[in-house]
């Protein structure tokens, strides 16, 4: 059983970006209507690929969640921004040897999105609310992006 | 003066991409608990630029709108999701032999956003509820990519 915490950049950096408004903009852009938080995520396509821009729409879960897989994606990164205000659940590993070491799992903000480093084990997209709507940047191009890792022992995630 | 419509896809493709989980997703992933609405934007970063991912958080209009100034990127597509379930309006214009046209305007349905073609001319981001906070994909490189042209007569646009 684990616990989810709230997201920070800092606890999370090992494993992505956090995406959000805080801090203050990078510049003022629009006659000064604007805040430009830039460039924010550590977008990965690898030589070979692109950026894909994707909309996902996810059944919402609810917590205590029960993990049972986590999946890497070894030619890319990617973000996940929601398209709503409600926060989501986001459960990362460090690798262990190829395989998963213990999961983490964090609670976002409101209005936070997240950005997957390229081989970061990951849980699937587990929004806690409906609709579970988001914009999604990854990778397209050539190549198996995607390793799956099925825990033999499901890990409870609780609030 | 412009009424602003309600966007369409086909509308606005001449302009751009319309980003929504609308027509049944391309496939489902995750164990059948997300649709994914796959590769729906025709980012464009040109040979010597990538993909950037930004947050704006800009301050929110009210209709009728007074349309004074009008851009374009010249080296990349620009998209705009909104981190909200709120509509927010899109000014677009067609080139007109190196100037904007005449101007279109659409209102955004919620939870729909949208991509900017490369050296479309359009209107600054104008959400028309808060918080105006939004993910942005556009182009980071080198050389000068953006355009301005300020309407010597402001053009209203109404709901």
């Amino acid at each position: 059983m684990i616990q989810a915490k709230p997201l920070t950049a800092a606890d999370f950096a090992p494993f992505g970006d956090v995406l959000d408004a805080s801090g203050g903009p990078d510049r003022m852009i629009n006659e000064g209507l604007c805040g430009r938080f830039h460039d924010r995520a550590r977008l990965d396509f690898g030589p070979d690929g692109r950026a894909c821009l994707s909309i996902f729409d996810a059944v919402p879960r609810d917590l205590p969640y029960e993990l049972t897989l986590l999946e890497r994606h070894p030619l890319g990164s990617q973000a996940f921004l929601p398209m709503t205000e409600h926060s989501f659940l986001v459960i990362v590993a460090p690798d262990a040897g190829g395989v998963p070491g213990d999961p983490l799992a964090f609670l976002t903000a409101p209005r936070q999105g997240i950005n997957f480093l390229r081989n970061t084990w990951h849980g699937v997209l587990t929004p806690l609310h409906a609709p579970g709507l988001f914009a999604v940047v990854d990778r397209e191009g050539p190549g198996v992006n995607v390793e799956e890792y099925r825990l033999r022992v499901p890990v409870t995630v609780t609030a």
